[in-house]
C-alpha cells in the first residue's frame, strides 16, 4: 500500500498524481476527513517511485511533504521507505543532556572534501577525542543547486541528494549514536528559499501580514494556518522520529510571527514532547533568537515556550569585539571588557538597556533562567561566514587570544559550542556560497553581497562572488592542518578545555549566581571566577600580574611561564590560565 | 515658567515654535539629557497660548503631545494649566473593583442632545439608579471634524473641542466621582487616524514591518521606539493622574504588534501599577482584544501582561447569535445554544478550537482565569454601529428576548456592561457616522462602507452615509423614551436585575467552576446555573416547563405567569425567570 496525500486547498477541481517515469497521470480524490487534502492508495507505485502532483490541470509540482529530491528542487519527488533502514542504535535513549554538552556546529558540505554525510562519519572520531557530545548540522534540506549553506532551502522534508538523500542522513545518525554523540539538524521554519519553492501552489503557506528580511513569512496565524502549523511540526517529528535526530535548531526565530493564543514554538514544543514521550528517547528544541527573551526557554506554566535552550549572540559578540577591537556594525553595540563581563554574569547583555545599534530598548532579564539554558560560543557559521570574506576569529585575533577565548567560552557557564575547525584553528575561510540555478536569482544573490560589504568599505572585486564555485573550494576543511603546528597545540588546547570542564562540577552548573568577573580596562586584564574556579587573562602586550581570589594553584594555562601565588597569577602578553584548588 | 518641549528626531536642523496668534517664532535648542528631543522655556507664553512647531523651516504643525486643539485637528495646540482646575474628589481611592463592576459604555456626542461633557454630568443620576459603577466613554481624543466615532484620533492628549476640551472632561469626571461612579476611557493605540496626523513629521511613530485594518501600524519595536512607547505609556498615564481617569479600555490590541521581549501591554500595566501606587488611587487596564489569549490578564509573574480585564467577544456572539438567529459573517462560528452553554462556562467559546470564520484554530483555555477578567455584554458600539444600519438588539429580537438576554448578561460570571440606552430598549440607532474634513477622504468612507455591506446583500443608498449629519442625528440617543413603555418596563428589568447581582454573592463570585448550563435545542429552553441560583430561559415559541436543579422559588421573572416547583418552572414565550433560595 502506498497512500499518496497532499493538503492542496488551492486545487478548485483536481489533484492528479503524475508519474513521469512510467508517464501515468491518477486523479487523487478529496479526502472526506480532512479538509483541503487530496489522496490516492497507488499500490503499483512503491517506494523509489518518482511521483509529482498537478493542481487542476496545471504543470506537475514537487510534493510539498517530498521526502527526497533526487534531481534536485525542480525534479519530481521520491516515495521513502523509512522501514527499510537497519537501524544500529536500540540502546540510545537519548543525548547526553544539553546542559552539559558541548556542540559542535558543521557544514555538511564543506565539513570534508566529499562533502556528504557518508564522509563526515569518518571524522566522527574526531569529535570523540575532543569530547563533543552534540553534532549539529547547519539545514540539510533540499535546496536549489549542488552547493550552499542551506538556508534557502524549500522541499522541508527531504535532506539533500548531494549530501547523500535520506539514507545518507540515517546512516551518519546511526553512526554517531554508536559513538555517544547526538545529532541536530538546523531546521528554517521563518522563511523559504525563492526558488524550486511550489508551495504557493498548493495553499496558504504565506502570508502578507508579515515580512521577513529573507523572503515571505510564513503564515502561522492568519486563514489555513492550521494545517501550515502543522506542516512545521510534522517537519520537526519528521527528523526526530525518522531520522532519530536528537533536537532541533531553530533558525532565527524572531523572523517567525504568530499573534495568535499558542505561539508556534510553544505548539512544536509540545509535539516534540508528546514525541519524546511516545518514543521513549529524549528530544529537544534550540532556538536561534535575537530577542534576548527568556520567554523562550521558560516552561509554559511560567507563560513561556519549553523550549530547551537558545543560542546567545550577545556573548559571541562582547567575545569577538573585545578580543578584536571591531566596533562595526551590530559590534558597536559592545566593544571593552564591561559587556564581556556582563555577559557571563547575566546571560544577556541587553536585558532591557537601550541598544544604540537598534536604536530601541532590547530585551530583558533572564531572571530565574539557569545560564545553560544559552548556548556561548566564539564563532559559529553566522559570524563567520557574513563577514565579507568569511574569516574566522583565527585570521582576526593573535594565537595567544583563540587560547584565551577558547578558555572563556570552555569555562563559561553557558552550553559551549565549536564551530567546525575552530578546535585547530583552521585557516580555511567559510565564505558565503551558492549555487542558483536560476541565472537571474545568482546575479542578484553575488550583486547584493557586493553591495552589502561596499557599505563597509569593500571594494566589489574584493568580495568572494557566492555564485562562483572558487569560493565554496577555499571554505572546505584542511584536515591536514590540526596535525600541524600552531594547529596541533590550540587543538590540544580545546581538548584540555574539555577535560577540565568536564572534570569539575563548578564549570557545567550554570548558576549564574556563581558567575563573577573582574577586569581592568586599562591594564588589560579579565577574570572570569565560577565559584572556586578562576579563569585569569593578560590581553595587555606585556607580561604582567593579574589579580585573582583564589589560593588555588594553575590547573590549565596556554603559558608556561605563568606562576601564582600571594592572589595573583603572572601572566605573559595574551595568555590565560585558570586556576582553583587542585 | 512655560516649558515647550517635543521628541523630534526627523529634524535635521532645527526645531521652531510658532506662536501664530503673537505673529512670533523661536528657536528650540536639543535637549542635552535626551536625544531626540527639543525644547525651550518661554516665560511669556503661560497657559491659554496656542502654539506650532516647524521643523526644519517647514509648516507650523500641531504638538504630538498636543493637550489641547481648540480648531481641530490641523490647527494651532494650546497650552494647558492642570493645576488650575479645582477637583473635589479628594477622597476618591478609586472606582469598585472591577469584577462586582457594571460597566457602561457611552459615546460623548450621541449620548445628550447637547453631545458634551458637561451635558452628560446631567444624566449620571440615572446611571446611579441604574447601579452603574463604571461609566465607559468611546475615544474622546481629537478626531478630524465636529462628530465621530472617536477610534481614527490624531491629537492623543488632548480631550475633542467639539466634546468640551480638557476642562469639559475633568468636570465630568469630578461630577462622576461625586456621584460614586468610575470612568474609563477608550484609548487608541494600535493606529491613528489619517487626517491631521503629523506624527511621522517628527519621528518614527509609525513602522512598515506590520499592517492593520485601519492604517499604518504603530511603531513599538522598530528603530526609535523606545520614544515612542513612552509616548503612549506617557498618554495612558496622562489621563489616569490629570484628568483622575480610573481606567482605560485599550481598543483592538491585536493589532498592536511587538516581538520584543517585554510587550507594549506589559510595560504599560507596569507603567499603571507604578503610578497607582504613587497616586495612591487604583487605576486599571482593560484590553478589547479578539486574540481569546489569557496571556493578557495573567500576572507578569506566570508570563503574562498584567492587565485587569478583557473584552469577550465570544459571549457576544453567541448570546447574539442564539436570541437573533442570525449567522452572517463572524456569526458564523456561532449560532444554537450550545455556544452559549460553553461561552458561559469557560469564557472563550474558541479556545484552540477549529474557527471556520478564521479558517483556523483560535485561542486557548482560560485555565485558572476568574470569569469577573472578561467583561461580557449583548450589544457594544462596535457589536451595534458595524451593522449597515447600526440596529440595536432592540430592533432585532422580541421584547421578550431583550429581558432574556438582560438577565443572562447580569446574572453571567463576566463584568457585565451595557452600551447606553440598552437599558431601556432604545428605538435610535447607533450608526457610523463621520464628519472627514478632507473630502477625497470622506468621499472613500463613505463608499467603502457601501462596498462593504454590498456583500452582505444591501443596496447602496440604504446603507446610511457616514458623512451625512442626519446619520448622526438618528444616532442620538433619546430621553423621553425610558419614561414610556414598553421602555420604562425594560428599565425596570435592568435595574431589578443588577440588584438582584448586587444581593447575591453566586452572582459576583467569577468562578468558572460555579457555572454550569444545560439546554435543549430543540424545545428551545435554555439554563445557566450559578450555584444555587439558576436563570431559566423559554425561548420556544409557546409555554413549556424547564427542568431546572433548584428547589427553590423564582426570584425575579419577566414571566408573570411563571410558576416554579418539583424541578421544573412553567414560562410563557420568549421569558426568563431567576431561581434560587429565598
Amino acid at each position: 500500500m502506498t497512500i499518496f496525500s497532499v493538503w492542496a486547498p488551492e486545487a478548485s477541481e483536481r489533484v492528479d498524481l503524475v508519474l513521469p517515469t512510467e508517464g501515468g497521470r491518477l486523479e487523487l480524490v478529496p479526502d472526506g476527513r480532512r479538509p483541503g487534502w487530496w489522496a490516492a492508495d497507488v499500490p503499483e507505485a512503491g517506494p523509489g517511485t518518482d511521483y509529482l502532483f498537478s493542481i487542476d490541470g496545471g504543470p506537475g509540482f514537487p510534493d510539498p511533504r517530498s521526502e527526497y529530491q533526487p534531481e534536485g528542487v525542480h525534479g519530481p519527488s521520491r516515495v521513502v521507505d523509512h522501514s527499510a533502514f537497519e537501524w544500529t542504535d536500540h540502546l540510545w535513549r537519548g543525548a547526553a543532556p544539553l546542559s552539559g554538552a558541548l556542540v559542535y556546529e558543521a557544514h555538511v558540505g564543506t565539513f570534508t572534501p566529499e562533502g556528504t554525510f557518508e564522509a563526515a562519519i569518518e571524522r566522527l572520531a574526531h569529535l570523540v577525542e575532543l569530547g563533543v557530545t552534540h553534532l549539529e548540522l547547519l539545514p540539510v534540506v533540499e535546496f536549489p543547486g549542488e552547493r550552499g549553506w542551506g538556508y534557502d532551502g524549500v522541499d522541508l522534508f527531504a535532506p539533500h541528494h548531494a549530501y547523500g538523500g535520506p539514507d545518507g542522513l540515517k546512516r551518519l545518525v546511526d553512526a554517531a549514536h554508536g559513538v555517544g554523540i547526538g545529532v541536530i539538524l538546523d531546521v528554517v521554519y521563518n522563511h523559504l528559499g525563492p526558488d524550486g519553492n511550489y508551495l504557493s501552489a498548493y495553499g496558504p503557506y504565506f502570508t502578507s501580514r508579515y515580512s521577513t528580511p529573507w523572503g515571505e513569512a510564513v503564515n502561522y496565524d492568519d486563514a489555513g494556518s492550521d494545517e501550515v502549523r502543522r506542516f512545521v511540526c510534522d517537519n520537526a517529528c519528521h527528523w526526530l522520529e525518522h531520522y532519530h535526530v536528537d533536537g532541533l535548531r531553530l533558525d532565527a526565530v524572531h523572523a517567525i510571527f504568530d499573534t495568535s493564543a499558542v505561539h508556534i514554538l510553544e505548539e512544536m514544543a509540545r509535539r516534540v514532547w508528546t514525541l519524546q514521550s511516545r518514543l521513549g528517547r529524549r528530544k529537544f528544541l534550540v532556538a536561534e533568537s535575537d530577542l534576548n527573551d527568556p520567554k523562550l526557554v521558560r516552561a509554559p506554566e511560567a507563560g513561556g515556550f519549553g523550549l530547551d535552550a537558545a543560542w546567545s549572540d550577545d556573548f559571541h559578540h562582547a567575545l569577538h569585539s573585545s578580543l578584536t577591537g571591531e566596533r562595526a556594525g551590530y559590534y558597536e553595540d559592545f566593544g571593552g571588557l564591561a559587556p564581556l563581563g556582563r555577559a557571563l554574569e547575566r546571560g544577556y547583555v541587553y536585558a532591557g538597556d537601550h541598544s544604540p545599534h537598534r536604536g530601541r530598548r532590547h530585551g530583558r532579564p533572564l531572571t530565574g533562567v539557569p545560564a545553560n539554558r544559552l548556548l556561548g560560543y566564539l564563532q559559529n557559521h553566522d559570524q563567520v561566514g557574513n563577514r565579507a570574506a568569511g574569516e574566522r576569529s583565527s585570521a582576526l585575533m593573535s594565537t595567544g587570544r583563540l587560547h584565551i577565548a577558547a578558555a572563556l567560552v570552555l569555562c563559561s557557564p553557558f552550553v559551549p559550542m565549536l564551530f567546525a575547525g575552530e578546535e585547530w584553528g583552521a585557516s580555511t575561510p567559510f565564505q558565503y556560497f551558492t549555487d542558483h540555478i536560476d541565472e537571474e536569482l545568482g546575479r542578484l544573490v553575488s550583486e547584493g553581497r557586493r553591495r552589502e560589504f561596499a557599505a563597509f568599505g569593500w571594494k566589489p572585486h574584493d568580495v568572494p562572488d557566492p555564485q562562483d564555485r572558487a569560493t565554496f573550494e577555499r571554505s572546505l576543511l584542511d584536515w591536514a592542518e590540526p596535525g600541524k603546528e600552531p594547529h596541533a597545540g590550540l587543538l590540544q588546547w580545546h581538548k584540555d578545555l574539555v577535560a577540565l570542564r568536564r572534570r569539575l562540577p563548578a564549570l557545567s552548573d550554570g548558576d549564574f549566581h556563581e558567575v563573577d568577573t573582574t577586569w581592568d580596562e586599562k591594564a588589560q586584564w579579565f577574570c572570569l571566577h565560577r565559584g572556586p574556579i578562576t579563569v585569569a587573562a593578560n590581553l595587555a602586550d606585556h607580561a604582567q600580574s593579574v589579580p585573582v581570589r583564589t589560593d588555588g594553584g594553575i590547573l590549565l594555562t596556554s603559558d608556561d611561564t605563568a606562576e601564582a601565588g600571594h592572589g595573583t597569577v603572572q601572566l605573559a602578553p595574551d595568555s590565560v590560565a585558570i586556576l582553583g584548588p587542585a
